[in-house]
């Protein structure tokens, strides 16, 4: 009979999670609800967990967010790492950990993960520790477990830096899109308005987007015309990115 | 009378740093020599070790750069963490470990940093574990310690697409440069040649620097301009960028 092994957390390390979701409208990003701790506090905290000692990081961070929020295939970038001796701090979290850690006085050095999906294609379904898991949108969020709002921060960046040399929208609108569509995910992500007519004119002359013959159809407003990406130029953009200091 | 606390060591996370140098002709790092092990395997590693409880990641770095190579005040930034289950796997390096480590069998995951400075400002001394520390040409190194080869990888790729989208050289070139030293810069980190040409009119595009009146003296060959970084335009596309797709 094969023996059964049981992995072994790792104390001193974690991974957390931030996926960020787009809905057409707004930038949102998956949390999951810890429940009510006698001490208050936040209840909201990112998908994370304690990794095992047999899985490397990006396997933990696949298998957390499995595990706590029922989302899978997810391909996640680094953010980094976070180890702040007093990043559990709050009264809360500590309560919380002493529920459910073997050694909820250990120090943790988490490793932040981020992801950006379009919210229709995954339906969060809360288990493990998590009594609920949903979306949340990134504007409505002031503060969370641990040091889980500083790391949403970090990752918000890293989102911002990333848009500025590459393209992006390709999974996360429709196939056939308006530029006004395209205009709102940017601004979604910057936080920021922008100009309409500066953005369309930057955009194609990126020539990541192609007009389609056909408009939209059925909306109450005067229809627009409708864009493909260029998936060519979108591809070499990506790959190569598009600032104008490439030797 | 107060009572020393011995700080404690964190088992299971370390540090790591690549310190890029530049000398004016090639790119360096700095490593340091851990002594023959009976094992075999690589002599050299970045330097690195575990952090203490009570010390965040940032502290870690700074403090074993100095207790490992004499290296004071540079400023890190985060490459990444770094967490195969098996990037301890070579007999030398568990040879190693058994001599310098409280818990040598311990899944280890490292937090890497990494910097770029002028090499003359910095003259290694070893101390504590490493036997010898010194800068050697990132061009002839093959193999590294436990997975430090693969991490000074990842180190470069960070350094080749930060110059892409910023300015670099102030600290690396003398105050007054030919463009042929930026040049030797840009090809030295990015190990491939540019083409001289075309190199000069993107930095001259840019704005970054300004020609002076003076030439190089006392030099074998035809003197070249001298130039200086134009301070203000380099500080703006240090902080903005210079991506063609900003906002």
């Amino acid at each position: 009979m094969q023996k059964k092994v049981i992995p072994e957390l790792n104390p001193n390390v974690s991974v957390d999670c931030v996926i960020f979701g787009f809905d057409l409208d707004k930038l949102t990003v998956l949390l999951i609800d810890r429940g009510q701790q006698t001490q208050g506090g936040p209840r909201l905290a990112l998908p994370g967990n304690l990794i095992y000692n047999d899985e490397n990081l990006d396997q933990a961070a696949n298998r957390i967010l499995n595990e706590l929020a029922g989302i899978n295939n997810i391909y996640l970038e680094q953010v980094g790492a976070f180890g702040d001796p007093n990043r559990i701090c709050k009264e809360a979290d500590k309560e919380w950990l002493q529920s459910i850690r073997a050694e909820p006085e250990a120090r943790v050095i988490t490793v932040a993960y981020y992801s950006l999906v379009k919210m229709a294609d995954y339906a969060p379904r809360a288990s493990s520790f998590a009594k609920t898991a949903g979306w949340a949108p990134v504007t409505q969020i002031f503060e969370l477990a641990f040091d889980h709002y500083e790391i949403l921060q970090v990752a918000k960046d890293k989102l911002r830096q990333k848009i500025k040399i590459q393209p992006i929208g390709f999974n996360l609108l429709p196939e056939k899109f308006t530029l006004s569509q395209l205009h709102k995910l940017y601004e979604s992500i910057l936080e920021k308005p922008l100009d309409k007519r500066n953005f369309r004119r930057k955009v194609q002359k990126l020539g990541i987007v192609t007009p389609l013959k056909e408009k939209q159809q059925g909306v109450p407003h005067k229809p627009s015309r409708l864009y493909k990406f260029n998936e060519e130029k979108y591809e070499a953009l990506s790959k190569n990115g598009y600032d104008n200091f490439d030797f």
